[in-house]
């Protein structure tokens, strides 16, 4: 199933969509959140779906995409997953998972713009598969555990400005993670029966030129090796999200230009949708 | 003004601590949150408190204190944030603030026992000057601005696991400061009329014997500069706390052993109040 959140910011309903149609949850459900994954959300959409009791959105190819997850608790991210980033980037493929947090506000949209900050010479792009965390996780005691706490998958654009995150930070990379619109999740939240989260093929463009392509098999650490991980070590939560790493092919490689303002970014992770983010230039302060 | 939230975790009531009284806030708020926080809700209490209309809570010594700020949007980290600190960890003072993050549900209250991680040797204390934002914050024009966008000030205390933050991480912290409780705040959310944040001793003790005793007048980057300098690369948002750092006196400086179960921590700031902590042993998995 594929669920999603349309409408204005802020005023986004849940809808599912199904075989081309949208369909309105919001009689059943104030929005996608973490109550909405811990109270069975989506066992109630599903059967709602089947036994065709959900009206459909007759205008929903006109609404914006919001973020399919409202309000994340937490926005978490594993560093240099893949080994071609971890050599593109300078760095020896890590022996643990590297974790680093974003702050949840930074979550938007699969296609909003995204704000380049002010001064900002070194934005970047990273398409992620991000996972939502669907039944609270501490201390899980094997990686056969981790999936029944997936909700499901969404495709993610991990935003990052390299001269805040590796040069102003003291080492520390939250800073530049963090700048407003800098996690694009969606369009969709897909249930993991849906598709092979082993085996996805993951790709990024500028302005209609390839740039990442590469598939999740080729993750250092997998999804469930992930969630067992951290659930060693803090309390996932559900609505949370882990950001599981980007594979080679982003501007800190040098090979490709830093974004500027017009440019346009596009995302796709095979099942899991397609993003588009045009980068604007900050407005006067 | 000090504002408090008592009452078992996740049934807290907002309360206003004035003259050695206790008084109900929960007729005029649901809750002290960022929702509070940005509506003037400090305003409107302190409105009531003089008007004389709110009603005493008789039995508030008995009742344990939650955080008193619900649901932090983002806790912000400051690290090596005073200069002694930064050496006894071996590194020198930083040039610019880093940044790093916890999680938004470590979040507990001032005396609720924290737990040790299952297979923990180095969980460490650290007292710090913890600052509310009131109001967003992005791209602030100059640390002039900072105060007008800060609700008050809280201890807390960032609790910290040495091996998973510096050892099992691969250099990024948060892995190490994450697990569940480690960050108390409170017992008060304390308007920055009420004390001069830039000279307010601080300090910890273990099992009663002192640990840290400094001052924040030893803060290497004041609350003002901090305020302006992550609104350049974030947007602070009513709700979210920052901890601005701790000085020298932690058990990874080697002085001193690590928690064990049973220890029992406590903190106190200057005008801000006292928190005390038992650390306890995991329960069974």
């Amino acid at each position: 199933m594929k669920l999603a959140r349309l409408g204005p910011a802020g005023q986004e309903r849940p809808v599912v969509v199904h075989d081309g149609k949208t369909y309105d949850l919001s009689g059943l459900a104030a929005d996608i959140d973490g109550d909405f994954l811990a109270s069975g959300g989506i066992a109630t959409a599903r059967a709602a779906l089947e036994a065709g009791g959900l009206p459909e959105v007759a205008d929903a190819a006109s609404l914006r995409a919001g973020s399919p997850i409202a309000r994340p608790g937490a926005l978490l991210c594993i560093g240099m997953n893949y080994a071609e980033h971890a050599a593109e980037s300078g760095s020896a493929p890590p022996e643990v998972p590297i974790l680093f947090l974003k702050t949840p506000n930074t979550a938007g949209g699969p296609g909003d713009p995204v704000t380049i900050p002010p001064g900002s010479e070194r934005t970047d792009w990273e398409v992620e598969l991000g996972v939502v965390i669907g039944r609270r996780a501490l201390y899980l005691e094997s990686t056969s555990d981790s999936l029944a706490h997936v909700a499901g998958f969404v495709v993610a654009n991990d935003v990052s400005e390299r001269q805040f995150q590796l040069a102003d930070s003291g080492g520390q990379w939250s800073k530049g993670k963090c700048s407003p619109g800098f996690s694009p999740l969606g369009p969709w939240l897909v249930t993991p029966d849906e598709v092979d989260h082993t085996r996805l093929r993951l790709r990024s463009w500028v302005n209609g030129e390839p740039r990442q392509d590469s598939t999740t098999a080729d993750m250092i650490f997998g999804v469930e090796y992930l969630v067992w991980h951290l659930s060693q070590y803090l309390a996932l939560e559900p609505g949370d999200v882990i950001l599981t790493g980007t594979p080679q092919g982003v501007a800190l490689s040098g090979k490709y230009p830093y974004l500027r303002p017009g440019d346009v970014v596009e995302l796709e992770i095979e099942g899991l949708g397609r993003q588009r983010q045009e980068f604007v230039k900050a407005g006067v302060r």
